[in-house]
């Protein structure tokens, strides 16, 4: 049996130009789709620079918006068209002046599917998010789509295993990390030195490995000020086999995903079945 | 600032004779302590051919024994005389009537300073595990030795990134898996193909990535039965990065970790301070 699905990956860079960015953003979501792809995800925050580089950018907060809103209005309308679902990677969302980094899941009939707001917000050099974002409250967040049950989780969620884990657990085929990372100055990294797409990526991979789900990452790219985003988006299999991944410049990568290889792997190695949650209690203690 | 420590991890075959398999692993700890080794690690059931491969072997029971007890005196001494940190793998432990998979840390004085129970039991074709041992009923424990905080794990808690994030949280600067894994043959397998290998150290990476901590498998070789056993024992650094790995055979493996590239690491990056254990309540529900 097979349950094929194909993703498509937007990974693009984004100039100073809002509308210049949704507009190529469009056009790259029409590209994945004309070449088969059924579930199309942009990266996180893909109309805008990655303004969480200063920790006070006013025009930001001006631009951010309502969901539904004008964004997804536009979003909603080309998934119907192009009868995919759409990843809307994340958008910047003033919910009655409080602010979310939120990814929004539209279908095929161009309906709002669900939101996840994220819940994981840095704050540190180059990535004030918590100046921006206040930390998500709509939980983990699976939703059954007509082409898969997919959980969106954003950029930075990525190092927790912990939400990984919530979103197999509640059924997730196919764990999408819209992004937005790169390396910094050399200079501004003092001593701390590795191969941080590297870590990335390990970290994602065990994340496939340990639920047996697929793991879909769509970072952005270009370089941004400070910041140099290294692209690098990739889909692992639910053996944690890479099947594809895009290099550092923009790409739409298509990845054809067998959704029916998941359950044997599960029903296979048991990893849920033998947890043993009376075990990880100090998970849900206060840090 | 350097805080070297060197490890010596001990992948090795076993043969059907406990004694031989004893003896051989006390002769490869000494090998590895004259190389530098100041924490030693031998592999699960060290002492044995891996018995749960059937459901029923009664002279594996018969075989388990004491903590402390006629092994462990012998590690200790051996620990005593080399000066090192003795991990001894795992243990079949009958603890009153009780059976568990029991890791056990020898100090340099010979001091036995403390002891771990495997917390994840598989039951699977040709790993019925749970035919012998009682889930561990320690918790997960974080050991100060003069070598450095080390958080013995073992093998099947190898994909459960709920209990390495424990193991840092309490402070682990090493999470030590002793292993004993491998390939079983095509025909058992039925339609569950992929590199099983790679899925096992990508689970590991994972937790080294997402904790900044080292993480050391160490795994037996040969094969027994149905079983091949693919050693690939390995070190990966706070970063993921892999920083040596055994091939298929009997091999000590030297890998010397800086543990003060631990903290620095942790405080960029910010795992820990930024993790939200109100959303993580799931994971704590019964499966």
């Amino acid at each position: 049996m097979s349950r094929l699905v194909t993703l498509g990956l937007i990974q693009m860079s984004m100039t100073s130009d809002p509308a210049e960015n949704l507009e190529k953003a469009l056009g790259k979501v029409e590209e994945a789709a004309g070449k088969g792809a059924q579930i199309v995800v942009l990266p996180e925050l893909f109309q805008s620079r990655y303004f969480c580089q200063r920790p006070d950018d006013a025009f930001a907060f001006e631009r951010a918006e309502s969901i539904p809103g004008p964004t997804t209005e536009k979003l909603s309308a080309l998934a119907t068209r192009l009868k995919i679902v759409l990843v809307g990677g994340s958008i910047f969302e003033n919910a009655a002046g409080k602010h979310f980094n939120t990814s929004v899941v539209l279908g095929p009939q161009g309906e709002l599917i669900g939101t996840y707001r994220k819940a994981h917000i840095p704050e540190d050099i180059l990535y004030h998010e918590q100046q921006y974002f206040a930390p998500g409250d709509t939980g983990i967040r699976v939703f059954a789509t007509p082409f898969g049950r997919i959980a969106p989780l954003i950029c930075f969620d990525q190092w927790y295993p912990e939400v990984a884990r919530i979103a197999a657990l509640q059924g997730a085929e196919i764990i999408l990390y819209p992004t937005a990372i790169g390396t910094v100055d050399a200079a501004v990294e003092e001593n701390i030195t590795g191969d941080w797409e590297q870590m990335w990526r390990n970290a994602m991979l065990g994340h496939a490995a340990c639920n047996n789900v697929y793991v879909a990452a769509v970072n952005r790219c270009g370089t941004e000020d400070q910041l140099r985003f290294w692209g690098g988006s990739f889909v692992a299999d639910p053996s944690s086999a890479i099947l594809a991944r895009a290099g550092d410049q923009d790409e739409v990568l298509l990845v054809q995903c067998d959704l029916d290889k998941i359950r044997p792997l599960q029903d296979a190695w048991r990893f849920f079945k033998n947890r043993k949650p009376d075990t990880y209690g100090e998970l849900t203690m206060e840090n």
